[in-house]
């Protein structure tokens, strides 16, 4: 990677409230990133695939980052990340489930597909930007990828 | 899991150094936790798996985190990694690389092998300091487990 190009994030989420949240907290970081959002998951597979109106496209980079939300329409975010972890070009890429969901069985699915990690989206908005700062600082400034 | 019980790291660590900056710095972090120190990945397996002389052990909990260091005596722990994310009673285990290693072949085969965060030891204790804190932190505080 060159010194100084910005990380790729996979934003997919369909709540827009949230979907700001996020990018105001991560987009203007410590470390330098730029955010593509997707509002669903047939769109999410559709970038990562290169798949849809993404076929052929050379503006959409891979994400050195997936940030996934649970509930979303067309196709659900657990079904995404099953089909990121079971892709052999896709499966390297961290998935990070960000969901209001802490429903015992979302926890066991995303870890049985082999999430990387799985965090909950505080309620009050001091929480969910301390908590993006440290989510974004730990898997764009200390996590290593293997690319 | 009891409010107020501690966090169980089991940290696979040869390097007597290295073990000791990590359990300084996350042993009275602000999230409570109790530490587990095997120094080959033989004994990393047999403590999760109850083998030797942990053998009808009661005082080894399962942890919650494990942090895995890669040149191991024994066994190697790009070979515990992929026993721990091929046991369906262990794989939902987050299990972190911490390793002095940046080779890309390591980095290819943690992710290949489920490794849910993998990151490079700092050279200088300031920086290991900060990022066992962040680790620590993002690990212990904000993801969550399925159990």
């Amino acid at each position: 990677m060159i010194v100084g190009e910005p990380l790729v994030i996979l934003l997919v989420e369909d709540n827009p409230d949230h979907a700001d949240l996020v990018k105001r907290n991560l987009e203007d970081f410590q470390v330098a990133n730029k955010i593509y959002h997707v509002e669903d998951g047939e769109a999410a597979l559709h970038y990562l695939k290169g798949l849809g109106i993404y076929a052929g496209s050379v503006g959409n980079p891979r994400p050195d980052l997936i940030l996934l939300d649970l509930r979303l329409p067309k196709i659900d975010g657990l079904e995404v990340l099953k089909e990121v972890k079971t892709d052999s070009g896709l499966r390297n890429i961290p998935v990070v489930v960000l969901t209001t969901s802490d429903a015992e069985l979302d926890l066991a699915k995303a870890y049985e597909y082999h999430a990387n990690s799985y965090v909950t989206k505080p309620v009050d908005f001091d929480s969910i930007s301390d908590l993006l700062k440290d989510l974004g600082y730990y898997w764009l400034a200390w996590n290593k990828r293997p690319w």
